[in-house]
């Protein structure tokens, strides 16, 4: 039986499976979209993932990811934009719906988050014509704040939003529940993005109490405290109504349990609680 | 010699110090300017603590804490009601510069963040007359957005300040660096603030890279990432001059040196970098 609108980012099955395996494993449980990860498309091959990829009429809901701009001098600026280029490549190669961008965070011994900001702007804006031409549409994806420092200072959806508003079309948002549930501004702020058509992918789990890792305790769906049908509604009514992609990180979880469990929990919480 | 402009907030020598000792300890190195936690001053009884910083004219940057307002039934808002009008009576005892509010999270079971955030605007109006009426003002703390879930559902200084705006006068903000540092509009925030003279209190702390725990591994000034000089020469621009309060929870760290350290270290950090 087909499971329509869920996507799973590989991300949620990294320990468990490589790229084919899956692929294979989703396929199996009637998932027929999958967002991989640079790195493990490199370990079996961009070509071989494409193959896969077209073969089995799987959709790539996005690709993560691009980004990581700020640096500490100019060959770093300009290996971050060369770099970002070939991801867009790739994007490109797996036909993928979008190229997410984790922006990075402060380079160096910085604490000059504004000028890493505008590093942001300027890596963007270097690489949009180029991502343009090759119709890979830019996802920015802000990180929660506990990633401002060491991996994205785009950190709430309207910094994003006046960024894509800024840069013009070719790019818009992935709006990733996990990042973005807490803020204050976010029923408005998806509206914006809804009228602008700046939505271009949604990111479920859940956050747990008590979080144990800043970095790798991120919750199934249900398991958190989470609104997952009031932001789907609400994304919904902006106009989106792509995959809902699962992405968790959970080493100490998720990670350590079988992956056909993990994806078969992923449809079970998708069908109950998203 | 005196140390001015600096105040401990005695949750930063908590496991080395009750009252008493932590006064003295301050008073040995020059400081001049506290800000106590409700429990400890429990501990040595209102009378007392009051006593001790009448004697040895000890100003109360603040005093920690009132909030927790949301809850799952009315008995459970009335008790939070209840306890926020004590805390307001201790603080004026103490004749401390201000109440910190920390407002709460969700309570229960409750995934909705926009009804705990109205009963927090309630529970604020609830109290602020008699907070008027004792000479006590309110400082609500915007908590990191990691906290929103369990702690405090105001997670910005916008989102505080508007608070703030519907509620009168009588209320402002406690700017912590460490909960603000982050977000896109603190500049502008702060200057808005002090445009309408809401800046009530100034925390010191750093942002550390990597944070190995949500709530315990705050670093020292200096240690981190944020740029703590320019948010100091932002909220004087917007023209507050009260006390650089310090307010580190680090268990594993500074928890575990000797109080007199952690005391000198504030000092100089507080001369070198902040």
């Amino acid at each position: 039986m087909s499971v329509q609108g869920l996507s799973i980012n590989l991300a949620t099955v990294r320990p468990q499976f490589g790229f084919a395996a899956a692929v294979d494993a989703c396929l199996t449980q009637g998932i027929t979209a999958i967002a991989p990860w640079r790195d493990q498309v490199a370990a079996i091959g961009l070509d071989e993932a494409a193959r896969i990829i077209k073969a089995n009429a799987v959709q790539v809901t996005g690709y993560c990811r691009g980004g990581m701009f700020p640096a500490s001098d100019k060959i770093g600026l300009a290996a971050a934009i060369d770099d970002n280029k070939r991801a867009i490549d790739e994007s490109a190669a797996l036909g993928a719906d979008c190229l997410v961008m984790v922006v990075g965070g402060l380079p160096g011994t910085s604490k000059d988050i504004e000028a890493a900001r505008a590093m942001v702007a300027d890596g963007l804006a270097a690489i949009l014509p180029y991502a343009r031409a090759c119709k890979v549409p830019l996802a920015i994806e802000p990180l929660h704040p506990m990633y401002a420092g060491d991996r994205a200072c785009v950190n709430t959806l309207e910094q994003a939003l006046d960024l894509c508003d800024a840069l013009g079309v070719g790019i818009g948002v992935a709006i990733d529940v996990y990042h973005t549930w807490w803020d204050p501004k976010i029923r408005a702020q998806i509206a914006r993005a809804g009228r602008n058509g700046q939505i271009l992918a949604h990111h479920i789990s859940d956050w747990l109490i008590p979080t144990r890792d800043l970095l790798l305790d991120r919750g199934m769906m249900g398991d958190g405290v989470i609104d997952l049908k009031q932001i789907r509604a609400d994304i919904e009514q902006a106009g989106f109504h792509g995959a809902q992609e699962v992405e968790i990180f959970s080493s100490e979880n998720w990670w350590k349990r079988p992956g056909e469990e993990v994806i078969a929990t992923c449809i079970e919480r998708y069908r109950t609680v998203c």
